[in-house]
């Protein structure tokens, strides 16, 4: 309760100054003003977080949270709840998506156990265990507010630990069973809008398995009636562990003032949970590609935010985070390797050529 | 003419069976059918081009053809024509954008003087000028034909001696004052639409800028009337050394089966010139950033292609090149490297508890 009350509390805003710098020598560089567009706009924002104009990461990393959702027993999902745990095995054995392309983009992955349905031991499993799975949400709440607080702040711990280790850029995945249905009641909370507009077929769910979803997703905002001010209250009655431990990653990251970057729909969700937890987290946060999921247009644009990436992709995991790492480093490569145009013309005998024919 | 004729008969299609073959690998990886969009697409794409399941780029390249435009004198961008040739020669410096982002992908750049407007001589500049630019298109043809078959057959060449250097991956740029409006120009004459709907602001045109640009546009179509059904006749009466250099590079990736990345909008338009002489074309290209110039959108759908990135880029030079060489070395680890069901079921004790608990 303490470290999320000091987390919450102590997010500054962006460096506003070191933006200016930053935008000032962009618009020196050899290039019509702009026109590198999200490419710049990327590295005038990392100024803000770090305070530096020039920034390099030498190591990266996507967070897993990995737990079970009770309301997958309503069969909101077409794969089985053992699933989870048997993916997050498989992260840690390097073979899922997220594993070969944070591996292809020379980044790293921890997988954090912050809920999953059984008891699992595996080499490099970080055991974060609130509990064996969320409570069935359409029964009452998914866990009590203080789980959703422990969760949260797991989250912010993992942060500050990676930060330690030398960790200077953030990502954000997942691993879940029935985790879109908990992101679309989320979002649905926090916005008021429809199971129509916020929740997708997930993972190859049929029509009648959609309908299904929908309708249980909308039970479970009926019965626990989550309070869109309170973002406690929204995790506590219709989250997951999973985007409690994000929203907490999204808060240690805004607090230690390193970027973090959003994935897929779950860690929108929880990127939403954060920034309505607090507002200035979303100087912080990076979007990634433009999911699938209907749901996660609605809650990036709630924060102003446009995706990066066009890539029809719906993995979750964090896959879209290492893509999106090596983006960032070519808006750093931009900022800082590129030739003004004071250094271009300078020192040039062939210029003078040029000027007199 | 030989090698041109010779190499717009010699493509021949994607191989199916190979795509069939990836498809079927993907389609088996521990995830849910389809969910990494794009980058399976590409790995399907690229089997179908190389016809291997597996394929590694290690040697990539960015060709990148300068020329001046005599259209730039009726004022159609804001730039002064010697910036062409001040910015080929800030490529060979390494300090322009393409460079920055080719050196922070790994690849490699060539510059080709294919008709810059003054005599250039720098180290590892690659003189194969048809002419001192091309004439004004509001007044008669932009070039001869014998002249635009000289520039594909430039292009082709290019690709064949690198292929000669071992590089298997490439990319299309260019530098070129005024070759957004002949990029429209081109646009407009093959897909018959207006200039309201092909023409761009370029580069910081202001709205009287911009007008007049359109109308020069419109002069040159009326003035040349590029015959739509022979594409060396848009070509030569309204193109540029560059973009038929650009298309001859595309023509040689399909002849010699290596893929070829489209960067912006006259990139985009070099492509369509390659596809409406061979529309087989098309299987050997992909797209990689969504350019802000309208008339990039017309092209590359026409084509049936969709850009992977949208980064509200408008540098052109090749930039978005390298950024997609990324993407597609991640779409190889994801089909190369990624565990199937099979392999990440069998040999694991921990999958036996699992199934028992």
């Amino acid at each position: 309760m303490e470290l999320y009350e000091k987390t919450k509390a102590g997010i500054k805003p962006a460096y506003e100054d070191c933006m200016k710098k930053a935008a000032l020598r962009l618009d020196k560089l050899i290039k019509p003003i702009g026109s590198l567009g999200k490419l710049e706009d990327l590295a005038v924002k990392i100024s803000g977080i770090t305070g530096k104009q020039y920034n390099s990461f030498e190591k990266k990393v996507t967070v897993i949270m990995a737990s079970d959702n009770g309301v997958a027993e309503e069969g909101v999902s077409a794969a089985p709840q053992s699933v989870t745990a048997l993916m997050t095995i498989n992260m840690l054995k390097g073979v899922t998506g997220v594993c070969v392309l944070s591996k292809h983009e020379g980044a790293d992955i921890r997988v954090v156990d912050i809920g999953v349905g059984s008891d699992l031991e595996y080499p490099g499993l970080i055991n974060r265990k609130i509990r064996k799975g969320t409570s069935n949400m359409t029964k009452g709440p998914a866990m009590s507010r203080e789980e959703a607080i422990r969760a949260i702040e797991t989250g912010i711990e993992m942060v500050s630990e990676l930060i330690k280790e030398g960790y200077s850029l953030f990502g954000t995945g997942e691993m879940g069973i029935g985790n879109t249905s908990t992101s679309s009641a989320v979002t649905m909370a926090f916005l008021g809008c429809s199971a129509c507009d916020a929740v997708g077929k997930g993972v190859g769910l049929t029509e009648e398995g959609y309908r299904n979803k929908k309708s249980v997703i909308e039970r479970a905002i009926r019965v626990n009636k989550p309070e869109p001010k309170d973002p406690i209250d929204v995790l506590s009655n219709v989250g997951g562990f999973d985007i409690a431990g994000m929203a907490g990653c999204f808060l240690g990251a805004a607090y230690h003032r390193v970027p973090i970057v959003v994935d897929g729909f779950i860690s929108a969700a929880a990127a939403l949970t954060a920034y309505r937890i607090n507002p200035l987290v979303k100087d912080f946060i990076i979007p990634s590609h433009c999911s699938e999921e209907p749901g996660y247009k609605l809650a990036i644009s709630e924060m102003g935010l446009k995706p990066m990436l066009d890539l029809n992709m719906r993995l979750g995991e964090g896959s879209g985070c290492p893509l999106a790492f090596n983006i960032i480093d070519a808006a750093e490569a931009v900022i800082s390797k590129m030739a003004t145009f004071e250094e271009a013309m300078i020192e040039d005998d062939f210029l003078i050529d040029i000027r007199e024919n």
